[in-house]
């Protein structure tokens, strides 16, 4: 990619800003609508958000396309050319009920190689970058590999109770197995948090069987430059275009976790 | 009480230097055991921590007593006079694997009544405090009465995956309904801060099979003082001297919680 390192500050700079515009609006009252289902929230602070970056980026890269999760920007149907990948606040739920655990997400891809992973924990004021064969930094410090050495049992695993439940998209006795195995669950509510957090080691390991592109985009930059693996449940690739089933950690893990899920 | 304030303003120093010294050896190498099994950690740190309440306790309060996770006080069979209930480290497996996200939890019990509440969220530098009848603080700004009118479908619930996969302790089809009927689930690893942020409204409930005194001590008393409640799942009293299934939230989501696991 051309200019990686100027779009790189250039993006970081759109996240910050984009991070005041947020705590600025947040103090107003503002509209909160359901998309999928009662539990899936959207306000106009997202829109507003999302449309922030769509108005920057087309102005200053007008050949850029922009797959945002609230659709500000054009449909996407190929990662040809350079893809901005968007989630203009990630963990919607914590945004509104908590005021706290929500991120920014924006994942750079060209021609579907990720260059570019920025998570900004806004009221923290934290920022997680990842640089494709540079390696993840918080706050600018660079981040350590990950302990590759780290098995399932000691393992701390980021896992919804949604999946420990009857659904639809597996047999949740495997995820009960995988309970008692691992050394604990965490919820936070933030799938991109999540990510950050396994890259700087605060949890091992992140399943889940739903996640969209932008919840993925920039965590899977990230994590990858600390060592960390982040494929589908079966092994196989991550698609930026579709929802996929999600595991993220270490190598071996990665292995272990994905034996739970495939057992008969 | 006599000299509450007094009890208070030294309690809450000796809550800030235990930190200090927390912050302070966990930079150096430390030793980590196990209790009951696997996943119940102590460190060294959480013992030497506990030690300095009770030295500083004990000398100038010598008539006290203390209930301490770590048992560096005397045994405890009784709630007359002053009790101080301290877990020195809430969340020994995320101070160990996350080096955040742990909390100091100070209960002082008069005749059996919570007096002072103090959980002191050690990385943030973050003080939350409950007083019997003067109300509950964060960083010395008194905190807004819970929502009482949020119910608990519109509610986020502190929840373990533990209690979501078959258990000893109840038939967790009740806790799949539950999780079906909720805004969401989040699980942080500290009972401690969990009760803190019910009180701060970013959690609505709490709800689990297994907590010490140590555990909710300082929580029920910072509950109590913005409009919450916290019982037994079966809503009988939490009796400090012994271990407790524990449902924390406002009284409307409370009797909800109830119903759910008394359900046949």
């Amino acid at each position: 990619m051309n200019n990686r390192d100027y779009i790189l500050n250039e993006a970081k700079q759109w996240v910050i800003e984009a991070g005041k515009l947020i705590k600025s609006e947040m103090q107003k009252p503002y509209k909160i609508d359901t998309k999928r289902d009662r539990k899936d929230l959207v306000t106009e602070i997202d829109k507003n958000t999302e449309q922030f970056f769509v108005d920057h980026i087309t102005k200053r890269y007008p050949d850029h396309k922009i797959l945002g999760e609230e659709g500000m920007g054009e449909e996407v149907h190929s990662l040809d050319g350079t893809v901005w990948i968007i989630d203009p606040i990630d963990g919607t739920m914590n945004f509104v009920h908590q005021q706290r655990f929500f991120a920014i997400s924006v994942g750079i891809y060209h021609d579907g190689v990720g260059e570019i992973g920025l998570i900004y924990d806004v009221m923290n004021d934290t920022m997680y970058e990842g640089i494709k064969g540079e390696g993840a930094y918080k706050d600018g410090e660079k981040l350590a590999p990950i302990d590759p050495n780290k098995t399932l049992s000691d393992a701390l695993v980021g896992l919804n109770n949604f999946w420990a439940i009857p659904n639809r998209r597996l047999d949740e006795r495997k995820i009960h197995d995988l309970v008692r195995k691992v050394k604990g669950t965490r919820s936070y509510g933030s799938a991109a948090l999540e990510f950050a957090y396994i890259a700087e080691g605060i949890i091992d390991a992140y399943i889940t069987m739903r996640l969209q592109p932008w919840d993925i985009a920039a965590g899977k930059i990230i994590v990858d430059e600390v060592g960390g693996v982040t494929t589908r449940v079966d092994g196989s690739s991550i698609d930026m275009l579709t929802g996929n089933t999600v595991i993220c950690s270490n190598k071996a893990i990665h292995e272990s976790l994905m034996s739970f899920i495939q057992q008969k």
